[in-house]
């Protein structure tokens, strides 16, 4: 936002004095400060990018403090716990508009010292904004999110969660199962099959553990869905069709190969 | 072989006169025929490198033709299934040495046309001798793949059998389960996670069926492993154990970051 001058003051809030100065460095920011009272004083817009289990808390103190017609945002990676959460704590502020977005981009590179101008180049934004919420504050939001590169596409909260539990957080239970399903000596005769199918479960731990927490019940149901593919392959298998199963497996191949057109782009 | 100058004249026997060209063109042979009869008659060692579902058939055939004293080998992917096929049509030919072996190397690139020297430079080769193989036979071949690269390693064929069923077989499996399990639309908005965690699922559904069908019974002992490892993490959401549930994904974490340490060589 900064570089591509879509804000007249950009303003870091952060805990650490450390990786404030690294946004100052990497020209994210035109002030910092740690105290989000003084932060968000005179803010217009206020994004909300913490980890997501971290949000109650933190627009519970928000809501004390931010301004009177301020728009306050967030970028987490379930919406449904987010918005009972961060929507429950604004409750109080009638004058403050909420919208949850997720924009669908990032990579394994953390912190300010990888923050880049064009992220967003390309990628979707989702908005699931709350019923009620006044139009032209959503179209202001979009209008920014587009500023950015982004293609905004809006759905309901619940569908989102959904969409994310299959496309994000069941391939990464499903590398963390294979990983523990495999013993560390028999690793070593593998090759780069299983060294790529279970890239993301070098992810960090507590950083899903909170997405886990926060989505459990649409990863619940594609964890189900999974293991019911999963269990009619098995099914083909001992049942000795393996023509059936070939058929299976040039559905996954031909619709892997479809994916290969997709955005490169990494979403935690 | 030829290239490293291991063998007198190497032969090379095939159905495709195109493909015989290639591995002409490619150095890898000194000369080439389609017919088997003709290509065995004069040969110390004989090494069948077709899918593992065509070994039963060409094994009788080669029961007819090959010369007293030679020794038989072949590179296939499962071993219980085909010693029982190649070792079976060998029967007849109690002067004829058998050793199945499983060299853990290869890649995406099929076809004589990417040959290479260098191949099995580093790479895990697996030896699962019958009982009653001369040892001086297992002594020679082990010395030839230790002079193209490799480290030869010696199994049980059921434990080679299992231990493919859980690295190789198992991820093919579980990334075209997640590809089945995901709608071709919601692929839109994935990433990289999706992109890598279910790249295997793009490989040859004919050559998957037929490891499938040769290596059934270990397979289906992987998947209900697999299974009951991710039920168990389900179990752990459904309760609301998130602390366990993050102690689960670190182990994969920590077990996940030693495979980077892995050979990066492919097996399929």
């Amino acid at each position: 936002m900064r570089i591509r001058r879509l804000a007249g003051r950009v303003v870091g809030v952060g805990r650490r004095e450390s990786s404030l100065l690294k946004a100052m460095d990497a020209g994210a920011v035109d002030i910092t400060t740690t105290d989000l009272r003084e932060g968000v004083r005179d803010a217009d817009l206020v994004v909300l990018a913490t980890p997501v289990d971290s949000f109650g808390a933190l627009a519970t103190r928000l809501a004390g403090c931010v301004r009177d017609g301020a728009l306050v945002t967030e970028v987490g990676s379930t919406k449904e716990a987010v918005i009972e959460a961060v929507g429950g704590a604004m409750k109080a502020r009638g004058d403050v508009v909420f919208i949850p977005t997720h924009p669908m981009a990032g990579s394994e590179k953390r912190g300010p010292e990888n923050a880049s101008p064009d992220l967003f180049e390309g990628a979707i934004c989702i908005f699931t904004p709350l019923p009620g919420t006044p139009p032209d504050a959503v179209e202001r939001l979009r209008r920014l999110w587009e500023a950015l590169g982004a293609d905004v596409r809006f759905m309901d909260p619940l569908a989102h969660d959904r969409l994310v539990a299959r496309i994000s957080h069941l391939p990464h239970l499903t590398a963390a199962a294979l990983v523990n399903t495999v013993e560390t000596g028999e690793a070593d005769y593998a090759g780069g099959g299983l060294v790529d199918t279970t890239r993301v479960a070098s992810g960090d731990p507590a950083l899903w553990r909170a997405i886990c927490e926060s989505n459990a019940r649409s990863i619940v149901e594609a964890i189900d869905a999974y293991a019911a593919v999963l269990a009619g392959a098995r099914e083909l298998i001992t049942g000795g069709d393996f023509e059936a199963l070939e058929q299976w497996l040039s559905e996954a191949k031909e619709k892997r190969d479809g994916f290969l057109a997709m955005r490169s782009r990494e979403e935690n």
